[in-house]
């Protein structure tokens, strides 16, 4: 059985991600942008592991992470019916930012594997520092 | 050229749509789902025509169309590379409700045929009638 | 823990399905689109569970399941970080075609109801018969 | 009227897009994957203005583009509605590789750069030499 929530393994989280139809295009590999959507769900459920969810954080205190760089590096690509795995590693937490290293793989080998630079913003789009309590949750993941 | 907004023909409002990589699938057609996404567009730039915007009518009057129920018929797949129109017609205005007609085309054919019902609806998500400057743009494209 | 990949549940196919950003739009829904691609998913579990995947059956023996006809009816938004589930029913085996019923639901009530006609069809895209084994696979799942 | 296929100017390709309801999440802005998505329509429509058709590239010579790289700042939001435009310079022509920036702009502002790593690929998945009429294409539009 394969956790639809993945898991964390020494520090790492691991999401399953199965590939289907809507992911390929016509050259019968999986669409380079949805790696990007592939990146979200494992850093949503990453987030989700330590007591984070987006919907609540945007509600209760208006805040959101938004992406503000990120380097993708597509080393082989993945086919209808794959199952990836997509590792997320926390790199760095700043003061209203986060780094995070991401890579989807396949059968021991790394297909893509991407850099990200996150930044905590209000809903009105302006940098915010992190919450003490989300900062200490994510410190507890660990870096 | 072909104008990126489309066009009123004869109380029609035709939509050019290219297919490119994203819309397609490893099947090497386009993706089901994809159809959905060119009939709001087209349904998007009709209401444009006729000086409706769903961002302003969602911040100014707290109103947005919502789909209630959609008919699809597939009859002929498209490819990448095709150049698409999107016909959509404008088949009944009740109260609260619109119905439309929208098929997507290419040479000649007809491709996917959709039949759909929307609701206005408060961003609350409850029933509204439509405001009387809305219908009488509406009513202008006529039925 | 829920199953990636879904289970069979009294004839009935259930899949997990957690709402991403991706899936949302400005409206702070569901895309309506969205639901196309869920129901994909899940057609596509039911299959492997009874061991038919589509990227073999395509390279295989050349066919896949199209979908022909579909009817959608939107009850109820969903929305992020919302956990959902989609019920998978097939409710009739014919010569060169399937109908399922499919509905998405979320805390017990249903969100979308979907009906569906898919056809046999070979790459080239003509109809093609039901292989044999295929319709023993599909008539084990029960209608 | 804006051109669907955009247009050359001074050496630049510019494509218009407009964001419809599918571009959009639910934090009111346009999902960050979907940047990709405009900047594959902006580059696939900068290859037919030179008379390259990726479909046809394909089917012809079994020959496809496929990003290995891609870097992407992403530093204003695009919202429902807005009209924005992507700008294409292609800054590198290889051996058997493109190098391509682009940026998607709204109002005079920049939104997102990309700086790209394209190379040109067998359908087999193999790095393949730009074939000579390709090359003179490209070098016609100018780096």
């Amino acid at each position: 059985m394969t956790d639809a929530a993945g898991a964390i393994v020494d520090g790492v989280h691991v999401l399953p991600v199965r590939v289907y139809y809507e992911d390929t295009d016509a050259a019968g590999i999986v669409y380079y942008a949805n790696y990007l959507r592939y990146a979200e769900r494992a850093r949503s459920e990453m987030l989700r592991h330590i007591g984070i969810e987006s919907g609540r954080m945007m509600a209760d205190i208006g805040l959101a992470f938004a992406v503000k760089r990120c380097v993708m590096d597509f080393l082989k690509p993945a086919k209808l019916d794959d199952l990836l795995t997509v590792e997320t590693r926390l790199t760095e937490i700043g003061g209203a930012s986060l780094s995070v290293d991401q890579r989807v793989r396949c059968d021991g080998a790394d297909l893509v594997c991407m850099e990200l630079k996150l930044a905590c913003m209000s809903l009105g789009g302006r940098p915010a520092r992190l919450p003490d309590d989300i900062r200490e949750r994510l410190e507890s993941f660990g870096t």
